[in-house]
């Protein structure tokens, strides 16, 4: 699905819900890939769509966007000195807009800010809703389309020759200490023609992998050494990160196999819970909510005497972040549907025998599940 | 400064505009070091401070709070299930806030979260302002005090250590590719004892030099080739991080030259208007707003039919962009003082020719201004 095609699907939603203009902003203080995955633009951009089906880009640097951006009209941010009011309002303009229709804000936008929206903006009725565009926009990128599927296949590929590298390495002593490991992810995922990695390598020797997301993020320190090291990363093949987590477990003492054995165990629960509910062989195959699969391992841990601190899992796609959620909170109400793509990534931590997390990609299909990720326990 | 004197800087504040409780957050959606630099952990974590002197924290990872966290009490976010409203009740019920009484919530605060903050503590009059606590954070941290600028001497002489290795290595041959300049880069720094790199290193050769950040930040291609190439880099040293950009020209034609000649002029202009302001031999040694020295560098920029599509500079600290900024824009009131640490970066972009940018992180003193590091244009 191009860039085109995307734009359209968000049309066809303003005009069912009668909304004249829809803001997108991607800037330092406010990540959004949806003007990515919408435009084509890398970054640091203001899109603004048209119920009348058009696009304006209001990007940062001129000259990448007229390479990368996918638009109808391109009007250089500086021409508003980077204020994203005066941008806003002009894009109102351009489009004509009348007066008392419906603006629609990112609803990431701070509440200082959406004033100055409101005020700048004070001819239209401004909405700002957790529930508006941004989160349709959210709904269409957690379903992966053939071709990101096709990206997503390939990303795991070379994920899955970096895990086999890291555990040929790791055995063979010639990968030491958390830097040397984060390196070799660093210099390996660019061999393979990977744009870079996901997010910042998160390497723990026995030492630091008590922490969840250990800090700093990797050192001169062992990894691998006697204990529980843990080993969370990602690369990013055609803008779309792949997410796993490894444990290397060296001569583990009995608490430390129970908790790799319990994460384990886990794992399993959270996949097989989720490949039966879209299994063809299952009359009931109507999917399942996050949610669910989320309590369902806490109710194991829970009669073993263990506990995630984390969510037990995250859609992935062009952020390492993204929808669907596997997290319990009443408030999470999304079903997973085919074409998801997420982790299954339980953990248990200990502040003295350190901790222990398996992470998988999954992706649903038609007829089940798949791991698509060959991440492991790996006893040394 | 410790933290807990930062803390009674920000109980003073609150108890002179009767603010009885004030919420930090630093989430994956909402980064912000004042949490770190407030109680000495390092992320994912609310803090909220009373007006009667207290502290507590209630962060994601308990182990690393344990080792990391000087405040007055510690509580799992995990009890709220990672729900800020909750959390934020719960901490107006443990300080025993009166009903009535001011809360102030973190200015980045979305507007729909806004809206659940003002229902989860309806019983308060909660603020959100951008010229709240949290400014009062930015103002004390972006005048940095004897043990951070001493960090900053030690940062900056390790960035310029790899500066001089990048030359020589590049000269020789032995670093040729985008990817050979940012892995080495990674390496030697950790070599160097750093906590890493303070944000993705954007190393741009001639055919991408054209774009202000380019994109992907570094590939397989040629760096150092025939033209112009950008590499823009820091490092993180306790925490605090390093921010400058080399340009390197090789055999530049004569568009080129003249580029890369307004930059170096453009930044030794802003750094004379600097230093003029402070020295001591200067009787109206008064300081300056940022954004005058903006508008001299677009003076002689326009002068010689040039523009800087992007800001002249910006502090550096435990985030890589923080105040104060070197803006044009006219809501841009900050002026300098001694203690402030900021880039100085004008940099022109040619869409055939390629980009030229030249940063250097420089120091405010009693008695003027200091040069921290030592980026230069090469010419190969």
């Amino acid at each position: 699905m191009g860039c085109r095609e995307r734009q359209e699907k968000i049309y066809d939603w303003m005009n069912s819900e009668g909304i004249s203009l829809v803001l997108f902003e991607d800037c330092e203080r406010n990540r959004d890939q949806s003007v990515r995955y919408l435009s084509g633009q890398p970054g640091d951009s203001i899109l603004a769509l048209s119920a009348a089906r058009k696009s304006v880009l209001i990007p940062w640097d001129m000259h990448m966007a007229s390479l990368y951006a996918d638009v109808d009209e391109i009007i250089p941010y500086t021409k508003f000195e980077l204020d994203p009011y005066d941008a806003a309002k002009a894009a109102a303009v351009f489009f004509k807009i009348p007066y008392g229709s419906k603006i629609e804000i990112p609803p990431s936008t701070p509440y200082p800010a959406f004033l100055k929206y409101v005020e700048a903006l004070s001819d239209f009725n401004v909405l700002c809703r957790a529930n508006g565009a941004k989160n349709e926009v959210d709904k269409s990128r957690a379903v992966k389309d053939d071709s990101e599927i096709e990206i997503y296949r390939i990303c795991a590929q070379k994920t899955n020759e970096i895990i086999d590298l890291l555990e040929k390495n790791v055995m063979n002593g010639s990968l030491k200490t958390e830097s040397d490991i984060a390196l070799f992810i660093e210099a390996e995922c660019r061999k393979l023609n990977c744009d870079g990695v996901g997010f910042t390598t998160l390497a723990a020797g026995p030492e630091r992998s008590f922490g969840i997301h250990c800090f700093p993020p990797f050192t001169a320190g062992d990894f691998a050494a006697k204990g529980l090291s843990i080993l969370d990363f990602g690369v990013v093949y055609k803008g779309y990160t792949s997410d796993v987590t490894l444990t290397f477990a060296r001569s583990p003492n009995k608490i430390q196999e129970n908790l790799l054995s319990l994460v384990e165990q886990a794992f399993n629960l959270a996949f097989e819970t989720t490949a039966a509910a879209f299994s063809s062989k299952n009359e009931l195959n109507q999917g399942i909510e996050c949610r669910d699969i989320a309590l369902a391992v806490d109710d194991f841990f829970r009669k073993n005497g263990a506990f995630i601190p984390h969510g037990l899992g995250h859609g992935i796609g062009l952020e390492p972040h993204e929808a669907p959620y596997l997290r319990r909170p009443q408030s999470n109400t999304w079903r997973l549907e085919p074409g998801n793509i997420f982790t299954i990534e339980p953990g248990l931590y200990d502040p003295v025998h350190g901790g222990c997390r398996l992470e998988n990609d999954v992706l649903i299909t038609d007829a089940g599940a798949e791991i698509l990720t060959k991440s492991k326990i790996i006893r040394l």
